[in-house]
């Protein structure tokens, strides 16, 4: 079984927070790859440096200089702080992206109807698993940001969520996977002020009420759209729950 | 036979010219592997951050603020730039830094007599040659920014020209190795305003010459001694040329 974990980046932005899950995820024993999203630091970055990225319809759109921050900050910095703290506690990892011996081709999305600039759109059966699974069989965890690239020499950001739902995706035709969202929240709540209100399992047809009803949040949508992709596609198992009780029971479990 | 190419700084500054020594990498046949400094970025960033960076006997002092810079600069933008641009053309680059893997062992330079902060001094022994030796079996092309760990969670900035003997030490115990220190100027020269004036050939006897002589200039003695290092260590050619010329003739040849 391998466990496929993707971290948010409001736990990458608290160090002990940090800390306390990456002990957790060192404590997975077997197959495990470690997805992380980007935090605040590249806004933060992108801010100090006077590059005002241009939002439309609530997306960032990636532009030259907004691709070089977040470069430097996910595949640079977060990336590799974590692997190091990952090798301090005795977790073989070896922090990767996309690019890397051409782990995740992506293709920079059109620029119709609206132009998001250098955004990558991963397909799963284009991914190098073969690379992927040797390095499993040797005792390693990959640790990916979500930076990918076009093969063609243009790196490209892409979504977290999309690349660990991809990478499970892909996986899944070599070994059962189990795809682990996990974050600061127990679980996907019906109530967001009220982390009691965990909904501990929800099917695709349950999800579409939640949705209708207006329960389900704007902001959950995309990851768990990415979540039935993953079920729906061979994923075996895959769960939503808080980063930081990674390995106790608890949060929410996708069902077709 | 293992072709080790240390590219320096003054090349990754200049995008045709790094474009073209690509072309050059990409070109060379069998075993390859990358080192690459860091160039202006680095710097530049750090100026528009507002970290004044401490010199100490004309040395950086890399504090905690530096090296997040440093990490971000050499581990993210350059690194994964460089591997995309290979990827482009054909050339199967997977990018490191010594913290993945545990590729590099480093251990934190001693504060006494001067603390130079997160530096760490490698030590050849150490160095995870069986993993490169996969990668390199697998026509895979590693390609290491100047960014080495503790192993026990610190990241530290390591000097490229050292990583690049040192790696070409290590793996000279596997299989012969070339190591070739490639940069700006046509190799080792005997005036530094006339790129004609090559020094062919550099023995340690006529290097402590020309030092003492005061015709090698002082920028160069560190890469040199790196050279004799690694030519008295196992490795079997050490060469120091020009960058857009690297699968010409010419350039410096290290003897013992």
């Amino acid at each position: 079984m391998l466990n496929l974990i993707k971290i948010g980046g409001n736990i990458i932005d608290n160090e002990s927070h940090l800390a306390q899950f990456l002990r957790e995820f060192s404590a997975i024993h077997g197959h495990k790859i470690l997805v992380h999203g980007g935090g605040k630091l590249a806004t933060q970055l992108g801010t100090q440096l006077g590059i005002s990225s241009q939002m439309i319809e609530g997306k960032r759109v990636t532009d030259a200089d907004t691709l070089r921050v977040v470069t430097m900050v996910y595949a640079g910095w977060l990336n590799k702080h974590i692997v190091a703290q990952l090798q301090g506690i005795g977790c073989n990892a070896v922090g990767l992206s996309g690019a890397d011996a051409n782990l995740i081709p992506a293709t920079q999305r059109a620029p119709e109807p609206i132009n998001y600039g250098y955004v990558g759109d991963i397909m799963p059966a284009r991914i190098n698993t073969e690379f992927l699974n040797h390095l499993l069989e040797q005792d390693m965890s990959p640790v990916f940001c979500a930076i990918t690239h076009n093969s063609k020499g243009q790196l490209l950001n892409s979504n977290a969520d999309s690349i660990a739902s991809s990478l499970a995706i892909a996986m899944s035709k070599i070994e059962q996977v189990r795809l682990i969202y996990c974050f600061e929240k127990n679980g996907v709540l019906s109530n967001v002020d009220n982390e009691g209100s965990i909904i501990p399992e929800l099917t695709y047809e349950s999800y579409e009420e939640y949705k209708t009803n207006g329960i389900i949040s704007q902001g959950m949508i995309p990851k768990l759209d990415n979540a039935f992709k993953a079920i729906s596609a061979g994923v075996s198992e895959v769960v939503i729950k808080h980063a930081l009780h990674l390995n106790s029971g608890g949060g929410t479990v996708i069902h077709l």
